[in-house]
């Protein structure tokens, strides 16, 4: 049995749509068996039938707002705590989360632990790939980190290499460096180093740089950023995308019966391209670099994205992700050393 | 009469589509004088009414794959050289490119030359606003750099804000600093440092950070970014937009009959759309910071694009926008000598 600890308070529909998704997952993958954190008055009366769901009472929650380090220190019973606690005590084998993001990120540094040899744990997310062999890329890193060092870049592609093989079973995946240009010396000083380093490896199968504009073109199985420019490149996507979606919106209706008719025969076509595009339908973030599964969604996820996400620790557990890339890492410790000199 | 150096062999369309371009700003624009830098034999048969042309004939062309800097010292006389020199030499008031973007650069700040007191001449260009007041945004430094002060994105506030208000009519222009995340502590050493900076300042009007999801909803008239996110996020931005009007043409193509009736139905509604979205057909991208207009289009910029950059020179020689803004920079030159101590 995989024992997953949820944070039940965490996300603008918290608890209800936490439940809902985790019922939906104990019907769905029956070697599974969830421990909901949460507040016993709000949570107890949502479940309904207990098979396999613990609920473990806690008496704080984290908020949206909160300052993420500050929080985690001072609410040890908050439900985001707890769930991370009992992955580090060995209660569970890996934590979910719809809260803030900067408290999970926090709490699976913190608590659960940056594994053995790694500079910096990286937020990384599948992406979806138009015109590639494969229907999904990972992003990393998306805004774990505001600054990165060359060597923490490097990182990122033996972290998301294992990812992706692990989770998405892309054999030897292809790893871009998220880049300003094509050409090798593109990129400012920390972009130019990294570059080299990844060039020089042969941890992980390199390809080169890749512009923002051609990141879901599949050319990539690994596309590696810097947090600050791989957030920035991530909100830009999904702005354009909520922006476009609208703008067309708003020119049908304002074209009259004769939009409202084109749009009613165009509602199969829509909605496939929102189902492609809805990549927070798919399951949620990961953080790599820590030594157990941590998930966390959009705080606005419902219980579909949820219940997914259930069945993307799952794979992440029974694949031992994190016990793969830790022993790689242990075994190429000089390698990673001779890197780090480089730094 | 204002006076344009015209690079007529640079872009993926040149000469045919520049020399379109020029005579349809000279129907269009009864003050403008053109001088057509180019390759004689293949320019002059393109030309169809000389009034206000000269053709100026070169001997060399700068090609779109060509190492900027060097490419700008080897060849004196190509036509991107010639027609920057122009303008160095009082021959012209401003200089138009559709080429190599590298060397449009080099020669903007070491031929036509940086402003005095400016530390890093930047690229900016005019993007779609949604539901805001104004139609526009300028979005700034989207590539010149990569790597940049806090004091280069303090000094984009001033260069942005005279654009914002000569070029695009917006008075008072709210500006606000593309960061990975809205409070004021966010962001890397350089972005936490460029906030204080800008906050701390009367130069211009700023409203704090944005992120990149949200630059397009109306909130900034000048959005300042360095030059390696800025860059990233122009680039997630196109090619999101491309990525989605290509799914939604295959998931429209496969639905049938269905699919050609409703897209019939929404032509119009598409059309508006792509040309709301549709930036690079308003006008080029600006260096601003350089001692005269500076105007460059997409490489595969056709005559209507071309066109409209003539109109947008005009705008900014008639405003005196880089007259305006070196007087600005000259008066204040005390007030950015304190916030130079901080970079």
């Amino acid at each position: 049995m995989i024992k997953i600890a949820i944070d039940a308070m965490g996300g603008d529909f918290a608890p209800d749509e936490i439940v809902k998704g985790v019922e939906m997952a104990r019907d769905r993958y029956p070697e599974l068996e969830f421990q909901l954190y949460g507040t016993e008055s709000k949570v107890k009366p949502l479940i309904q039938k207990s098979d396999r769901i613990t609920l473990i009472a806690t008496t704080d929650e984290i908020e949206m707002g909160e300052e993420p380090v500050k929080a985690m220190k001072n609410k040890p019973d908050s439900s985001m705590v707890r769930a991370a606690t009992a992955v580090k005590n060995g209660e569970a084998d890996a934590f979910f989360s719809a809260g803030n993001t900067g408290a999970i990120l926090a709490s699976a540094i913190f608590i659960v632990g940056r594994m053995r040899g790694v500079e910096r744990p990286a937020l990384a997310s599948a992406f979806p790939s138009f015109g590639g062999q494969h229907d999904d890329f990972v992003f990393m890193d998306l805004g774990a980190n505001a600054e990165n060092k060359p060597s923490h870049l490097y990182q990122y592609g033996i972290l998301g290499s294992f990812y992706a093989e692990s989770v998405l079973g892309i054999s030897n995946p292809r790893v871009r460096l998220l880049n300003n240009g094509g050409e090798e010396d593109k990129g400012d000083e920390v972009h130019k180093a990294a570059h080299q380093l990844m060039k020089d490896t042969d941890a992980f199968n390199f390809l080169g740089n890749v512009e923002a504009r051609e990141i879901m073109d599949g050319t990539a199985d690994v596309v590696v950023a810097d947090g600050f420019s791989g957030n920035a490149t991530l909100k830009a996507i999904e702005g354009t995308a909520l922006t476009m979606l609208d703008q067309l919106k708003q020119s049908i209706k304002s074209s009259g019966l004769r939009g409202i008719l084109g749009a009613l025969l165009l509602k199969p076509a829509f909605k496939s391209l929102k189902s492609k595009l809805d990549f927070n339908e798919k399951g949620g973030a990961v953080v790599l670099g820590v030594k157990a599964p941590v998930v966390k969604t959009h705080g606005s996820a419902k219980a579909d994205a949820v219940a997914n996400s259930m069945g993307q620790i799952q794979t992440m557990v029974q694949e031992d992700l994190a016990g793969k890339t830790a022993a790689f890492i242990k075994e190429n410790a000089d390698k990673l050393k001779v890197k780090k000199s480089a730094k």
